[in-house]
């Protein structure tokens, strides 16, 4: 079975999808949609079809699946009209800009009894990966916190993500990237959601968000995200994650990861109450460990690339496994996006499960 | 005037303090008192008195002022011994558990008509004065976010402090000193407290804490501290700060410290809805900056040191500047602590002022 496939939205990933599924024997590409056409001059599939409208788009012939790349308050539209065309559809993240975008789509894409999934393909990311499989293997005991951080230098919020109407923000651009990985990674319920959430050089939109997501399991996530928040350090202006448990921590920096599993030689002793002098300054506490104190272990290799995602996408096109990314799972993002959304504005602790 | 001085208690701190105030000669060191006669053999005072009970020590003639530094618990009934033996007292911090026990502390020193005040010496730590320099200056623009992060590596908890019963807790021992720090820098009403306190690796006492202070002025200030948060990284196992406005960034890393302004050269530009292609990779918004946007600047050059603090101390028991640290100043850090605490027991955020 080959899966024939239109892009609507030929912009920066319209491009990048073109590139990566070109790659794929079991999909064909067949049609594009941009409402500027000079967006698809450069398109590279031989004889594909362009179009300038959606609705003339859905009605092009022999295409059985959509991916929706057009700016995020434009994905509601674009799914309801694909689903009453009878078009499978892969949307481009966030699905929608709230939980009730999401239930109208769902409800459509129900009635017509298509194939419906969201592009998040960051789980496929490596410095995620390898995240997750430390996570997984437990090796730092009973984890406390997990830091999800990325840093961005000024000047790099792009294209339509800068207002407000077209549904921008970091929030919903990458936002929705780092809430589902860490909800896919941490197993359990969603307690609470504590934010800060600001404009801090944009006029309309997020641009710097800070996220606790504290699990019924005692594990609170934190996410944090600035795209002004600047330091000359190494890979600063990348992904940064921390694990920390009570058997050790983790540190893993960039987006194609640096880092280590880092443990000690010796765990705390209580020292009884006899008070002793050290001549380690006024602060025994803090400082330079002596050597051999800290112990080090690379980080495991993670074999993963964003083309895994279609992998999964064509099996279950084919129906021999499910989506990974699941229309519940991509709710559960979208109601912590609300939850985020809400603490930032009244400052409380927002309930979740 | 010489300042006729007795330490009570002589374990680390006491020792310390002996060593910095011979350097003073408006302070004379008159006697000492431990429970455990032993730590007062090295005392370097010729000829001081030593004492085992503090009901004793208080008698001492000759001896107007006491630098109280014994367990967190004792504090209370030390100082309330002090002030009716007609003492001025300097408190070790924290300077109570409670504030219910400062307010009886207080009521007692009122009464005597004698002086009171903490050792918050962190005030004039380099690394916390660069950040207040930075913060001051108004260099950054409007300020969002000042976070504070001390890591350790697991093993450095001492004494007593590993102990419930005698006030123990990374809280008590270094919270109130980073609490202390962020109220004596940021101006205004403090809003509201959301913290996270875990004992990790310890039975009885917290050993991680994360805060969140959000102040009326609309920053967010964080505290982080975690004895077992370990990486391999230059200067980890010290003092971090990160601070961020809309004009730049500040990062200050080491107890002497280490880091840069950065601004950009450019600052966003709306890119308007034109969607165009670049260069940069699947993420265009987070990566190496390139080459000229980030502009860094060194740190300010701080000149410090704890020293200064018994400059004040000496000089406002003279009468001539009033005490750098105020006991309603010590009393606001209390109640931080205790919303901490209670956040963090609750999971809910905890209106402050």
């Amino acid at each position: 079975m080959t899966i024939k496939m239109g892009i609507l939205g030929f912009g920066f990933i319209g491009h990048e999808l073109e590139n990566l599924l070109s790659d794929f024997q079991e999909i064909e590409l067949v049609a594009l949609c941009d409402i500027e056409p000079e967006q698809m001059q450069n398109a590279k599939t031989p004889g594909i079809a362009k179009y300038q409208h959606m609705d003339d788009f859905f009605g092009h012939p022999d295409m059985d699946t959509v991916i929706i790349a057009i700016p995020n308050h434009l994905h509601k539209e674009a799914v309801i009209k694909a689903a009453k065309a009878s078009k499978h559809i892969l949307c481009e993240k966030p699905v929608a800009l709230t939980v009730e975008e999401l239930d109208e789509m769902e409800k459509a894409v129900q009635e017509a009894g298509v194939k419906f999934t969201v592009h998040h393909q960051r789980r496929f990311d490596p410095d995620f990966r390898t995240a997750k499989e430390i996570f997984d293997s437990k090796e730092l005991g009973d984890v406390y916190t997990v830091q999800s951080m990325l840093y961005g230098i000024n000047g790099n919020m792009h294209d339509w993500h800068v207002y407000k109407k077209f549904g921008g923000g970091m929030l919903y651009d990458w936002g929705v990237h780092l809430i589902d990985q860490i909800l896919w990674m941490i197993p359990g319920k969603l307690k609470t959601v504590y934010a800060d959430i600001r404009n801090v050089i944009n006029k309309e939109v997020d641009d710097y968000f800070k996220i606790l997501l504290r699990f019924e399991n005692n594990i609170v996530a934190e996410i944090e995200l600035g795209t002004y928040f600047l330091a000359d350090k190494p890979n600063w202006f990348e992904r940064h994650w921390f694990i920390g448990g009570n058997r050790g921590s983790a540190f893993i920096d960039g987006f194609k990861p640096n880092g280590k599993i880092c443990t000690t030689s010796r765990l705390l002793e209580n020292a009884g109450s006899k008070r002793t002098m050290t001549s380690a300054g006024p602060t025994r506490s803090f400082g330079t460990p002596a050597p051999g104190v800290l112990i080090t272990k690379d980080l495991p290799e993670v074999n993963t690339s964003h083309r895994q995602y279609f992998d999964n996408f064509v099996n279950a096109m084919r129906g021999e496994e499910d989506f990974l990314v699941k229309i519940p799972e991509v709710r559960r993002t979208l109601s912590v996006m609300e939850a985020v959304f809400k603490s930032g504005e009244t400052g409380q602790v927002i309930q979740f499960e």
